[in-house]
């Protein structure tokens, strides 16, 4: 068995659950490496994993006998081999964050036994992460930099922002990527001020600024990255926040390490938003893995303490509404004495052309 | 108030609920055209979207007077807002299907209502397809056909499965879809014996078997569509189960029109499976919209009557373990008398090179 399911177990005692049905499948991807369709069950004898006829195969493929994982076709299963799984447990834990009120309500039924929220243990575990998914996450984050170092030599005034999206994505699914970690960002002109824009046909013009937003998935783990390219001049209020933006970024990022609470750090931020009167649209980053966006989530308003290899993304963002956006973000790694930033490409501002 | 919002609203009576919770992007976007994230509230007096500082500007572009929606920023409401939306509502409507336990716990102290199921009612209205609807569709399909057009003719040995679905991609991008229906299948020699194959670095080799499965999106709307390629010699058992699986899928074209008992036709489909000792290994089809699957479901097991203006897939498979996988796949409109495929490759046994 490995560590993750045997790190789940040791959590499922401390709640006094003896049984636990997963059915998230960025959970059941991490504690067993299965991206097929199905749901996981933890048993007090067994681990086991219900699929259909249509990904057996694959399942049964890539599990190996170390794993101690049993897969079952759904529709070999009946009445009395459900009530069976659970029937030594007083207590079963589903995940109430996921499951559905109408699954919540068939999972009663099917499994007739004691449901218990668990409040997310299995994404609790995922939050620190170990060396493989480090590794796959230093991969990604390799590739994203390459291909903003591609893609400002790609740029030409008249590409439409959704040329350039597609370029992006291309870059990197030809060079490793195993997917795209969310749907690309190129925002141009006035575009850019909001937050989550859609690349548009909107042509790339002359003193032009442009907003990336991309990242890209190495083993299903995720990449994240910001930056800005100006197309020409460059006005003073673009510079003006520019360097506000970044000067944000950099007492964030000198101050991440394990240890910190970031409850602190993030309210001397927000008081220099205040001060400028620059509007707070989202927070300054989130932590990342399987999911794109993960727990914790870095804002004020959230109280938690930073521990060695968590994963953030440091994205402060300034829009002025019709006008432009400017928002810079990198992956960044924690460590016991600070932390590493694992997109590279450098940071300052940039003129193409 | 467009014919969407106003149907639901007659719908509702009918349930005896006063209000409706709809946190479905899908549904929100069939509903409004929104496409940000929020939360789409139908109060007894009015349509109101909540969303966030991020996506507000957007959404305030988006909307016309004529749809008569509001929109509220989350961040300035509070406790007693929220319980003033439904206070005169006995009932109010939530969709089981799409929120989580922990949500409908949040609904229920957040709204201080008595929540209702509602039983995929704005889903039932989805399963019939307006004007607008099946021309989305049309220019989704025809697209794909031109993609496997294109592919046809860009295959060569020697290339990766990886490779094959990224032209794939490219080419429907490019050409006018806005984004995938759902993840390219290209599975090549044994890999084509798994339904649901993920492109691989397998590459093609003489005599194989290919296997493709792809769909694009038009506003939303998707189109999904199978065919089988031959590189070289087709062996006999292979030529054996085409035309099996083409005789399924003829059978199931002629019969389908409005009125027709799917569950009738598909026994007869069962028994030739049977009778050929072929596992079946997924249903014949399924119905598709705003999502890729969508009901009805094309199986003996769900009795329903087809109307006109409703959209199918028809998909017979026939997987050999081990060996190799043949499926053939249109999407098909319902209409008074028959039916009319709107993806239009001809689907008879094609050897390429």
């Amino acid at each position: 068995m490995n560590s993750k399911i045997q790190a789940l177990r040791n959590q499922m005692k401390v709640l006094n659950i003896q049984g636990m049905i997963i059915s998230n499948p960025v959970n059941i991807k991490y504690l067993t490496g299965l991206t097929e369709e199905g749901t996981f069950l933890i048993t007090p004898k067994d681990n086991i994993f219900i699929t259909d006829s249509r990904y057996l195969e694959a399942v049964n493929t890539f599990l190996t006998i170390d794993q101690e994982i049993i897969s079952y076709n759904l529709k070999n299963l009946n009445k009395h081999d459900y009530e069976a799984f659970f029937s030594e447990c007083e207590n079963v834990g589903f995940e109430e964050s996921y499951v559905t009120y109408e699954m919540y309500k068939i999972y009663l039924q099917t499994y007739q036994v004691n449901l218990i929220e668990t409040e997310g243990i299995i994404e609790l575990h995922r939050m620190v992460k170990d060396e493989e998914e480090i590794e796959n996450i230093k991969k990604a984050c390799n590739i994203t930099d390459k291909c903003f170092e591609y893609i400002r030599g790609f740029i030409r005034v008249g590409m439409t922002e959704k040329e350039i999206a597609f370029e992006i994505e291309k870059y990197m699914k030809i060079n490793g990527a195993d997917g795209l970690a969310f749907d690309t960002i190129v925002a141009s002109g006035s575009n850019s001020s909001m937050p989550h824009a859609v690349p548009t046909d909107r042509k790339i013009e002359e003193n032009d600024i442009i907003q990336f937003d991309f990242g890209c998935r190495v083993n299903g783990y995720c990449s994240d990255f910001s930056r800005v390219l100006f197309v020409g001049i460059i006005t003073d209020e673009m510079r003006r926040v520019y360097e506000f933006v970044l000067k944000e970024y950099e007492y964030i990022v000198k101050n991440l390490s394990e240890g910190i609470d970031v409850k602190d750090l993030l309210k001397r931020c927000e008081k220099d938003y205040q001060d400028n009167e620059y509007e707070l649209l989202h927070s300054f980053g989130h932590s990342l893995g399987l999911d794109i966006h993960e727990e914790p989530i870095l804002s004020s308003k959230h109280d938690f303490k930073l521990k060695k290899d968590m994963l953030l993304t440091v994205e402060p963002g300034v829009y002025i509404p019709g006008k432009f956006g400017i928002r810079l973000e990198d992956t960044i790694l924690i460590n016991k004495s600070g932390c590493n930033t694992l997109t590279k490409s450098a940071i300052g501002i940039k003129q193409i052309f």
